[in-house]
């Protein structure tokens, strides 16, 4: 295949394909996989990663009060890149803030979980939604020379941050992890489910982070800066594999898994949401339409589709206040399933 | 021109064309600017950001105790983004911590200048280089229930961050603006560069900023989400006009105006450096290699290129300290410059 543009004609042409719809034979899925993880650059410190969470889990696998051991989530959160030069100075980005990961993790806390929190750099963090972008500048002031002190108006806000997240991190109950591009993201994310396999339906995979849908194969990327000027240029990106068939099939078989499906067209929304879980075999699937997500998703099931809506007569009135109850619930359907 | 793939191939294409080098004439050029802002989608605000750089402006243009007026330098920093969709998922994005440009700012307020930060949102600020990526986590810890306090390591540099930033802002020789897209940036260059006209070349612009080279005009773009699946897509990206020429030209004839050149190759870069201060007529152009870049830069005039090294031996060791000083001693040659 090749396409061509005319040298004086000053234009980039993405051109999308994708031929979907059609099922991946799994064949072709595993070659896919493999040349993702072939071609991505090695992770930076995995074996201090897996050593991390080998603690966190144990730590948080003993049977507490009720005799039962702690559920575990892992909260993926913000969106993935895809560098186009090695040398990074341009990539395609997904947009996702993070807020729906962060949210959540406060929410998942206050119900019991353990939270593996795997986050964008850069994106929300637990605890400091109501924070504004510049925490440290907006938040405090100067009282003389060398003295410094909470604006009032954020003085609650910012001791709630610092004390709840401290409180959640050294008590063992919070593992913070960062990426940022697709390679991080996949490399991370199969790290953390395989060392989750031994708590096996105790564990949940709550998958909120925007990952991309397209990369460039390190080894075909080029190293230096596209150059702007000068010559014709093209870069190819291909589809990155659908990973949530490799997470339930392969790396967490067990674990109760919860993808989303975020759409800014509300009329393809719950169609695609219903099809991502027959495709990945979910448990559910959150469909959220850009414009309303902050005010309702809907839990889409195999049995059933439950719209999620935020109470705005209480004070913690986020829609993940009442969905991750509902996931929670059902989470404890599924490990207390008899088949099992 | 029509490029398509075979329906089979899982592929975008990103094919750069540029056939640049060749001078784009000055009715292309202006033809290609009034396409650019036409496409752009309004930007929020405007009459109250005039309003600000007004007020800015005046404040710092009143003789101070050496008898002569303030000089005014505008910084910008931080990658620009290139939205795909109206309701934007995904975007092409420049990859910059924004480190050259708050550190730049802390040296021009230091040298005497009121500062404009034309900063992308997220990336770094004034007087928090040293700190941690989250520094309210990071750098406050519970001391019980319901109070906090700075960690002992952090201490110094959080007051210094919240004293100096506060000093700067409030005593109105800081003016910080912030953007993300491209549109933003351009549109918001323009304003400031149009309000500082009545200054002359007692202005300076320092544009650090890593701007895109490629558009999606607005009213091209799809609305929606553009789906991974289904059908083939293209996208259309045309070069942003080189708006240099236009600040040089048309917005701030008799400002001093400084670029940066950036590459990760070494051995087109003071080629690139010295073309672009021909073609764009720019005083100065900063060139600086990815890999060296807070080691070393090069500042290419028509006069000379100077090579400019950090001092490791002094506390304020960044290399932004000797490139402010030079800069600022070339811009009071230039404001006295008696053809002026």
């Amino acid at each position: 295949m090749v396409a061509r543009l005319t040298p004086d004609q000053k234009e980039i042409l993405i051109l999308m394909d994708a031929a979907k719809g059609l099922e991946v034979p799994s064949e072709t899925l595993e070659a896919e996989v493999k040349a993702f993880f072939d071609s991505a650059p090695p992770l930076q410190n995995s074996d201090g990663i897996t050593q991390q969470l080998d603690q966190f889990i144990q730590r948080n696998s003993s049977p507490s009060a009720n005799g039962k051991a702690r559920r575990i989530v892992c909260v993926t959160s913000g969106g993935t890149t895809a560098p186009l030069e090695q040398r990074c100075v341009r990539y395609v980005d997904n947009f996702s803030s993070g807020h729906r990961g962060a949210t959540s993790t406060e929410y998942f806390l206050k119900a019991g979980y353990a939270v593996i929190f795997l986050y964008r750099k850069g994106s929300f963090q637990p605890f400091c939604r109501s924070l504004p972008d510049d925490p440290l500048l907006e938040c405090f002031k100067p009282i003389d020379e060398s003295n410094i002190q909470v604006c009032e108006a954020y003085s609650e806000a910012v001791k709630r941050a610092v004390v709840d997240h401290h409180t959640a991190v050294t008590g063992g109950l919070l593992l913070k992890l960062h990426f940022n591009t697709i390679f991080e993201y996949l490399q991370m994310l199969q790290i953390i489910a395989v060392s989750m396999r031994c708590i096996g339906p105790r564990a949940m995979f709550y998958l909120a982070a925007a990952a991309s849908d397209y990369y460039v194969p390190w080894k075909e990327m080029v190293e230096h800066k596209i150059q702007s000027g000068s010559h014709l240029l093209d870069v190819k990106l291909v589809n990155v594999p659908k990973m949530l068939s490799v997470l339930r099939k392969d790396w967490a078989p067990l674990a109760f898994c919860i993808s989303f499906k975020l759409e800014t067209d509300a009329n393809i929304l719950l169609k695609k949401a219903d099809a991502a879980l027959e495709k990945y075999k979910m448990d559910a699937v959150v469909a959220n339409e850009l414009s309303s997500r902050k005010e309702q998703v809907v839990v889409v099931t195999s049995a059933e589709k439950v719209l999620v809506m935020r109470d705005k007569s209480r004070s913690d009135n986020d829609v993940e206040n009442p969905l991750i109850k509902l996931l929670s619930d059902k989470h404890g359907t599924y490990i207390e399933r008899p088949s099992r």
